[in-house]
């Protein structure tokens, strides 16, 4: 299972890619797409673009993105809401499935707690994928929303097996 | 010059084609697309869909949608925002310019006043380009933008022809 984390933004968008093997997640590549900040038409597709090239690159299983519940004003709220409809329609569009993740379960999946530091979740996720350092802030944050999209899958994966297959029950038809 | 209007929601997509002949709008085509209220992403892959396909067939000089300076709350806004994002990026991946106008310059150019009432805009699109009726209401949004758009258009045509070139100053080098 190749689990691919985006961490969206229109100026940087942060992207992270990790392998779950057994109950390990290895480290495959990650990048940080720097767009300027020129028109945001033009940053759109290069966002698109740069997502493209990655998701083609590596045929991830599943896309991850932090979800998002508050955010401080409206007006960075719709700007940041632009690079992210880009984000889910270039995984969308190669019917790879795409699901959000909260702030807090990427945070215990990475670092134990629900409510630790960005600064421990980045040290963490270079712990976790034996990196020689924290790789740039942004794809390290997509790093930590693909492991905890991993250990999610992992987890979704064993609770299947040990739920025992319920009996249909017959069913009566009235006369 | 053809002029696509789009008035995107996450939901309810409208779009408008007008072709300005003169100074007059003529009216093209319009539509809704209708995307359901499912998963965001699938939603926002249908609105891509629709949209290239409106693009490919009517080939606009230039795409429009309404600018947004207040929003009510963070949450609704960041959800329009993937919708517009997608939008931006069907007409951005055609080289096709993509502009922003505010909503007083739209009801200035079609009602002739920045305070017009919806209802009173959307009577005047059916008005100017002719219409038997009123078409659904995100389709005469995407209509309005759209005729604000040729408008703007026109009028910066007008002005760079009645501006007479500019002499050129002789540059004195400082010794």
């Amino acid at each position: 299972m190749i689990a691919f984390g985006i961490d969206p933004g229109s100026r940087f968008t942060g992207w992270g890619v990790v392998r779950l093997r057994g109950s390990r997640c290895e480290f495959i590549d990650c990048g940080v797409l720097a767009v300027g900040d020129g028109p945001l038409t033009g940053r759109l597709s290069s966002i698109f673009d740069g997502l493209n090239h990655a998701l083609n690159e590596y045929s991830p299983n599943h896309v991850f993105l932090e979800s998002i519940f508050h955010h401080k004003n409206a007006r960075s709220a719709l700007v940041l809401g632009h690079a992210r409809g880009v984000a889910m329609l270039s995984a969308s569009l190669r019917q790879i499935p795409v699901d959000e993740i909260s702030p807090a379960e990427v945070k215990k999946a990475v670092s134990g707690r629900g409510r630790a530091e960005k600064a421990q979740v980045q040290e963490m996720v270079r712990v976790l994928l034996g990196l020689p350092q924290v790789p740039q802030e942004d794809a390290a944050d997509a790093l930590a929303v693909a492991i905890a999209g991993s250990v999610r899958s992992q987890y979704s994966a064993l609770t299947d097996l040990m739920q025992k297959p319920r009996k249909k029950r017959a069913v009566r038809k009235k006369r």
